[in-house]
Protein backbone atom coordinates (compact mmCIF):
# COMPACT_ATOMS: atom_id res chain seq x y z
CA UNK A 1 0.00 0.00 0.00
CA UNK A 2 1.72 3.29 -0.68
CA UNK A 3 -0.12 7.01 -0.24
CA UNK A 4 0.06 9.39 -2.47
CA UNK A 5 -0.17 13.07 -2.00
CA UNK A 6 -0.85 15.31 -4.92
CA UNK A 7 -0.78 19.23 -4.65
CA UNK A 8 -2.58 21.03 -7.73
CA UNK A 9 -2.04 24.57 -8.15
CA UNK A 10 -2.89 27.73 -10.41
CA UNK A 11 -0.59 28.27 -13.09
CA UNK A 12 1.25 31.67 -12.05
CA UNK A 13 -0.60 34.63 -13.89
CA UNK A 14 -3.88 32.35 -13.97
CA UNK A 15 -6.50 34.30 -12.14
CA UNK A 16 -7.70 32.85 -8.96
CA UNK A 17 -10.63 34.93 -7.62
CA UNK A 18 -10.89 32.06 -4.50
CA UNK A 19 -7.99 33.53 -3.21
CA UNK A 20 -8.71 36.61 -3.94
CA UNK A 21 -11.84 36.35 -1.55
CA UNK A 22 -9.78 34.25 1.18
CA UNK A 23 -7.11 37.45 0.85
CA UNK A 24 -9.91 40.21 1.35
CA UNK A 25 -11.31 38.56 4.25
CA UNK A 26 -8.46 38.39 6.31
CA UNK A 27 -7.49 41.68 5.57
CA UNK A 28 -11.03 42.56 6.61
CA UNK A 29 -10.80 40.58 9.58
CA UNK A 30 -7.71 42.16 10.46
CA UNK A 31 -5.00 40.29 8.81
CA UNK A 32 -3.63 43.15 7.10
CA UNK A 33 0.05 41.81 6.70
CA UNK A 34 -1.66 38.94 4.37
CA UNK A 35 -0.38 39.92 0.56
CA UNK A 36 -1.52 37.47 -1.48
CA UNK A 37 -3.76 33.92 -1.33
CA UNK A 38 -3.56 31.35 -4.14
CA UNK A 39 -6.22 28.25 -2.98
CA UNK A 40 -5.19 24.44 -4.27
CA UNK A 41 -6.07 21.00 -3.95
CA UNK A 42 -4.32 18.47 -1.90
CA UNK A 43 -5.24 14.90 -2.09
CA UNK A 44 -4.47 11.76 -0.50
CA UNK A 45 -4.86 8.80 -2.55
CA UNK A 46 -4.17 5.27 -0.40
CA UNK A 47 -2.91 2.96 -3.55
CA UNK A 48 -2.72 -0.75 -3.99
CA UNK A 49 1.10 -1.47 -5.05
CA UNK A 50 1.50 -1.92 -8.20
CA UNK A 51 4.73 -2.32 -10.55
CA UNK A 52 4.07 1.11 -12.71
CA UNK A 53 2.17 3.32 -10.08
CA UNK A 54 4.10 6.24 -11.11
CA UNK A 55 3.25 6.19 -14.72
CA UNK A 56 -0.07 5.96 -13.21
CA UNK A 57 0.20 8.78 -10.83
CA UNK A 58 1.60 10.68 -13.71
CA UNK A 59 -1.41 9.91 -16.17
CA UNK A 60 -4.34 10.34 -13.54
CA UNK A 61 -2.95 13.68 -12.83
CA UNK A 62 -2.68 15.11 -16.07
CA UNK A 63 -5.35 13.56 -17.55
CA UNK A 64 -7.93 13.60 -14.72
CA UNK A 65 -7.45 15.40 -11.28
CA UNK A 66 -5.52 18.49 -12.87
CA UNK A 67 -6.72 20.87 -16.10
CA UNK A 68 -2.95 21.14 -17.40
CA UNK A 69 -3.79 24.40 -19.26
CA UNK A 70 -4.02 26.22 -15.98
CA UNK A 71 -3.11 24.11 -13.49
CA UNK A 72 0.30 22.71 -12.27
CA UNK A 73 0.67 19.50 -10.20
CA UNK A 74 2.91 17.48 -8.43
CA UNK A 75 2.87 14.55 -6.46
CA UNK A 76 5.23 12.27 -3.60
CA UNK A 77 4.40 8.47 -3.33
CA UNK A 78 5.11 7.15 0.45
CA UNK A 79 5.87 3.79 0.74
CA UNK A 80 4.16 1.45 3.38
CA UNK A 81 0.81 2.85 5.06
CA UNK A 82 -0.67 1.29 7.38
CA UNK A 83 -4.37 2.02 7.51
CA UNK B 1 8.08 38.86 2.46
CA UNK B 2 7.32 34.56 3.79
CA UNK B 3 5.44 32.38 1.96
CA UNK B 4 3.11 30.19 4.45
CA UNK B 5 1.78 26.97 2.93
CA UNK B 6 -1.42 25.16 5.09
CA UNK B 7 -2.89 22.36 4.41
CA UNK B 8 -6.03 21.61 5.52
CA UNK B 9 -7.62 18.03 5.34
CA UNK B 10 -10.62 15.74 7.22
CA UNK B 11 -10.33 14.54 10.26
CA UNK B 12 -10.02 10.87 10.16
CA UNK B 13 -13.53 9.38 10.58
CA UNK B 14 -15.20 12.27 8.36
CA UNK B 15 -17.15 11.06 5.46
CA UNK B 16 -15.35 12.95 1.93
CA UNK B 17 -17.80 12.60 -0.22
CA UNK B 18 -16.08 14.42 -2.87
CA UNK B 19 -13.09 11.93 -2.44
CA UNK B 20 -15.37 8.88 -2.73
CA UNK B 21 -16.61 10.45 -6.08
CA UNK B 22 -13.02 11.30 -6.99
CA UNK B 23 -11.81 7.56 -6.42
CA UNK B 24 -15.34 6.08 -8.01
CA UNK B 25 -14.55 7.62 -10.74
CA UNK B 26 -10.81 6.86 -10.99
CA UNK B 27 -11.99 3.05 -10.47
CA UNK B 28 -14.71 3.71 -13.27
CA UNK B 29 -11.80 4.51 -15.58
CA UNK B 30 -9.54 1.63 -14.76
CA UNK B 31 -7.41 2.84 -12.19
CA UNK B 32 -8.76 -0.10 -9.87
CA UNK B 33 -5.68 0.17 -7.39
CA UNK B 34 -7.02 3.38 -5.81
CA UNK B 35 -8.39 2.32 -2.61
CA UNK B 36 -9.74 5.19 -0.65
CA UNK B 37 -9.07 9.38 -1.88
CA UNK B 38 -9.14 12.00 0.42
CA UNK B 39 -9.25 15.50 -0.80
CA UNK B 40 -8.08 18.69 0.93
CA UNK B 41 -6.96 22.02 0.31
CA UNK B 42 -3.72 23.45 0.19
CA UNK B 43 -3.56 27.75 0.02
CA UNK B 44 -0.07 29.55 -0.54
CA UNK B 45 -0.23 32.91 1.57
CA UNK B 46 2.14 35.06 1.01
CA UNK B 47 2.67 37.37 4.00
CA UNK B 48 4.22 40.64 4.37
CA UNK B 49 7.14 39.88 7.53
CA UNK B 50 5.73 40.87 11.04
CA UNK B 51 7.28 39.71 14.31
CA UNK B 52 4.36 37.63 15.53
CA UNK B 53 3.61 35.95 12.15
CA UNK B 54 3.45 32.33 13.41
CA UNK B 55 0.73 33.19 16.09
CA UNK B 56 -1.06 34.61 13.30
CA UNK B 57 -1.11 32.21 11.42
CA UNK B 58 -2.33 29.56 13.77
CA UNK B 59 -5.24 32.18 14.49
CA UNK B 60 -5.94 32.12 10.93
CA UNK B 61 -5.94 28.78 10.55
CA UNK B 62 -8.08 27.47 13.78
CA UNK B 63 -10.61 30.30 13.46
CA UNK B 64 -11.09 30.96 9.89
CA UNK B 65 -9.38 29.10 7.20
CA UNK B 66 -10.44 25.38 8.79
CA UNK B 67 -12.95 24.41 10.52
CA UNK B 68 -11.58 22.55 13.54
CA UNK B 69 -14.50 20.14 14.51
CA UNK B 70 -13.94 18.43 11.24
CA UNK B 71 -10.84 19.16 9.96
CA UNK B 72 -7.09 19.09 10.93
CA UNK B 73 -4.42 21.95 9.74
CA UNK B 74 -1.00 22.38 9.45
CA UNK B 75 1.18 24.63 8.05
CA UNK B 76 4.95 25.47 6.99
CA UNK B 77 6.59 29.22 7.14
CA UNK B 78 9.23 29.20 4.41
CA UNK B 79 11.36 32.58 4.72
CA UNK B 80 12.41 34.97 1.82
CA UNK B 81 9.94 34.54 -0.78
CA UNK B 82 10.48 36.66 -4.05
CA UNK B 83 8.08 37.26 -6.26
Amino acid sequence: MKLVKVHITLKEGVLDPQGKAVQGSLNTLGYENIEEVRVGKYLELTVADDANIEHQIEEMCSKLLANPVIENYKYTVEEGVTQ
